[in-house]
């Protein structure tokens, strides 16, 4: 297999680092053709256990790292194809409507893992999921999520009608508090592309929700009210 | 005046972009030596009408603002001045231990600002609060802050000793939740390294306190722990 550097219409990406990648190799085995590591990398341990378990090759390749990954410090890739995804009807969904950044989707993936929340809907256009730069960002989290893209928040809207949405947005009918709580685990927080957020008649699909902040600053980064708004409203559902 | 490429050793630093270079002159007027724009640049009234009431000259200067900015799409820049802050001895700060990456310094900032948290100490070595990259990410929010570096924790424990310290770590014995709050404005929410959090044995500073998370995640974004952590703590002294 002649491995190319990642593209968004390539039907395979991968994993850059020992981190992702072993997350990856333990929760998507099925989908890894192979795992290539540098001949400088020595904890090979978990890797290659990993690897056997699955039937998966791993073979020595400084050339194809250096060309697949623009980090000095990558030491290890798992070459994965491509999936589908169903997000789970009776579970909280995040939504996010045409992200913009890879960096800041990785990172929401890292903290909605974090926060119990394990099915995500991508409104395209949008970042890539499957980006390998989205995948460091998210340390490997993106494999544990549940990700499906619509092409239109409608489409979303459509088919899980009967999910209560919290869309956040800074003209909002609600603050954010404690007492901000969805009636069961059927529900969505929705958030908006990094510059524009979500158009002000977004309300219109359900509860619209602000988290308060001092006017000294324009916004949160997207990465911030994402964590704060799972944080609060995830918490009856996973405390452990 | 020539000006070169940031270092940190530097007595002056500057602002890319717009916004945080109106942030500048909002905040710190005194300290800005001048102001360079692109002639592509077309909405000057802002800019120029605070730079008129504090007498700053403005230049265009192409070949400069492409010498400083690594970024295409940067039209402005405040050059200023380095100055020293002092921390209130009655408001809560942020007090970052080591902190390794500016692009999270400055977010962290911006968060902080949003929350009412204006006062941060950075203990070092840690990132640089006056590296142009770090005064972009934080959006110009580093402006509004007063900032002061020191040389260890514990030098920061001597000069605040009566500040109740709230210490985030991985290991810790309280769960963050809606009832933990500060006894008054008093308070010091201390944050580790990305890479390391912080030691084991900083408990013995104060109260040790965990974001709880599932065990799906080896933890969170430093700047997500520190946002959520600065919105429920904080939310007593800054509501609207």
């Amino acid at each position: 297999m002649d491995i190319k550097k990642y593209k968004k219409e390539s039907d395979y990406s991968y994993s850059l680092g020992a981190f992702p990648t072993i997350e990856l190799l333990k929760t998507r085995p099925g989908e890894v053709t192979e795992v290539i590591v540098h001949s400088a990398f020595t904890d090979l341990s978990m890797i290659d256990s990993l690897c056997k378990k699955n039937n998966i090759p791993v073979s020595v390749n400084d050339k194809l790292i250096s060309k697949l990954s623009d980090k000095e410090n990558c030491f290890v890739i798992g070459i994965f194809k491509k999936y589908d995804d169903e997000l789970r009807n009776d579970k909280p969904h995040i939504v996010l409507v045409n992200p913009g950044n890879m960096g800041n989707l990785g990172t929401i993936m890292r903290s909605s893992v974090g926060f119990g929340i394990k099915d995500m809907a991508i409104i395209t256009p949008g970042a890539d999921p499957f980006n390998p730069k989205t995948i460091r960002s998210s340390m490997g989290a993106a494999f544990r999520l549940n990700i499906k893209c619509f092409d239109s928040f409608d489409d979303y809207v459509l088919a899980y009608p009967e999910y209560e949405k919290f869309l956040f947005m800074l003209r909002a009918k609600e603050v954010l508090s404690d007492k901000t709580c969805s009636k069961d685990e059927k529900y969505s927080l929705v958030f908006g592309n990094e510059a524009t957020g979500l158009p002000d008649d977004y309300d219109r699909y359900g509860r619209s929700v602000l988290i308060p902040e001092t006017d000294e600053v324009d916004s949160l980064n997207i990465t911030i009210a994402a964590g704060i708004a799972m944080f609060i409203l995830n918490r009856p559902y996973f405390a452990k």
